[in-house]
């Protein structure tokens, strides 16, 4: 297979936060379409989930490199329903789902990293992370859960984590899904409207969503701190599902691709073999 | 809801080995359909993985239940392309799916339940086992890993420990994928036939394929010994993968209808709430 160019205007290069960006949330477009039609997106998205099946299957027989794909986004933001539509094209034994909450007694008595790096895929794995180790300047930047001083040094920290990762074989892939404010209220409102969605809303909701312009300043900083060439950030428009969907789906491709993967050859004397 | 009855024609009454079972492999139909028609079967698999999708939500909303899933058969029987189905109708962030292989000496330096323990799912979880606990009277029997006294008690050791596990709101489902002697055998030839397929297959396969007769024998006593009334063995004939899907995927659906998994009600005060 020849090397796959990057296309210009892929969403993989269209959404690409640069190192050292200066991103201002308040300004993105979180309903942008880049010209994509949502009656095409159906016939689109199976395309690229076809892809993504045909690659995962044989970055799983290859066994060579390991895929960790980092989804971070306010609540609402659409991390769950992402994760369900990417891992459904794969193979599930192949794709394991970590998802981090609240730490627990033992996992605050060690370094932030510790349960993160507990979870970091295996080489032929695409390992998702739903939420990670960037609560730890988020949540926990919002709330003061440590003191600037603590927080501000992770960034640097984080670099390095994840430079250590890359040059270890695993491939990183950070997706921060953006919706805006008004979204976010209409998003919640069906959460307590539909008796089969209401279990996911809390209270406690409301009180993060009041905390608005703390979260968009976090998630700047974020973004400039810790996009880097080896572990780049994408901000993908996140209002529309369709397009998060199709924008998610064409960057883990195109990812994919450029490792390209292959079936490992047969152990010797197999081929031919006859089985009796 | 009201409780579902136990269908008798269903396959959950048809394939459950009964506690002390005599089993006999060497006359089990593996190629049985129980009057069942492939022409309705990708319309019948439709249907029930839509049922499975719908209980599965429930099951992780209420996080009152862990279902165990074990999935066991030899080379080739078809543990991973059922997982691969049965998976796919959920949730993958709900689904773990943990591979058994050659213990690691780590894991050899425990007891041989410690890494399975800590892959047993969480409440709320659907926990798939490819391969399991069951190896350690399986393989370790037919190659004499350890002397007959030591992985003979083992049968009780696993009934003691699926009793707790089911004491403490853990769901267990044992499936046992049959296949006869000569589909594995094309099976086998098939992996070596296909280019994208012979990299699962290893000249060793052929020496585990040798000791066929070992392996059912320790097959039919581990059916015998750890079918139990809460955690039951299905002894599902394989050598049709859509007959295979679909007595899995019903079986599994009916074994979470009985669990009435339900949607949880909402926190206080979040019904009516007014989203600003």
């Amino acid at each position: 297979m020849a090397p796959k160019k990057v296309d210009r205007n892929g969403f993989q290069a269209l959404l690409r936060v640069k190192p050292g960006a200066k991103v201002d949330l308040a300004r993105f477009d979180c309903g942008a379409t880049f010209g994509r039609e949502k009656d095409a997106a159906t016939d689109d998205l199976a395309k690229v989930l076809a892809r993504l099946a045909d690659l995962q299957e044989r970055l799983w027989a290859e066994a060579a490199h390991a895929v960790l794909v980092v989804v971070q986004g306010i609540d609402a933001a659409g991390k769950d329903g992402t994760i369900r539509v990417i891992a459904g094209a794969f193979n599930p034994q192949g794709t394991p789902v970590a998802s981090f909450k609240a730490p627990t007694p033992l996992e605050l008595a060690h370094d932030y990293l510790w349960r993160v790096h507990q979870r970091v895929p295996a080489k032929g794995e695409i390992g998702i992370f739903n939420r990670s180790h960037y609560e730890d300047v988020l949540i926990v930047r919002v709330h003061g859960l440590v003191p600037e001083k603590r927080w501000r040094r992770r960034y640097e920290h984080i670099r390095s984590f994840e430079k250590m990762l890359t040059d270890e074989g695993v491939t990183i892939v950070k997706l921060f899904l953006a919706i805006d404010r008004d979204e976010q209220r209409a998003r919640f409102q069906e959460r307590v409207d539909d008796p089969t969605k209401r279990w996911k809303f809390n209270p406690g909701d409301l009180a993060e969503r009041a905390r608005w312009d703390d979260y968009r300043a976090a998630f700047e900083e974020m973004l400039d701190e810790t996009s880097t060439a080896y572990a780049p950030w994408y901000l993908v428009p996140a209002n529309r599902n369709w397009l998060r969907n199709l924008a998610v789906g064409e960057i883990l491709a195109d990812t994919l691709d450029a490792l390209k993967p292959a079936y490992p050859p047969a152990a010797p004397g197999v081929e031919g073999t006859r089985v009796e």
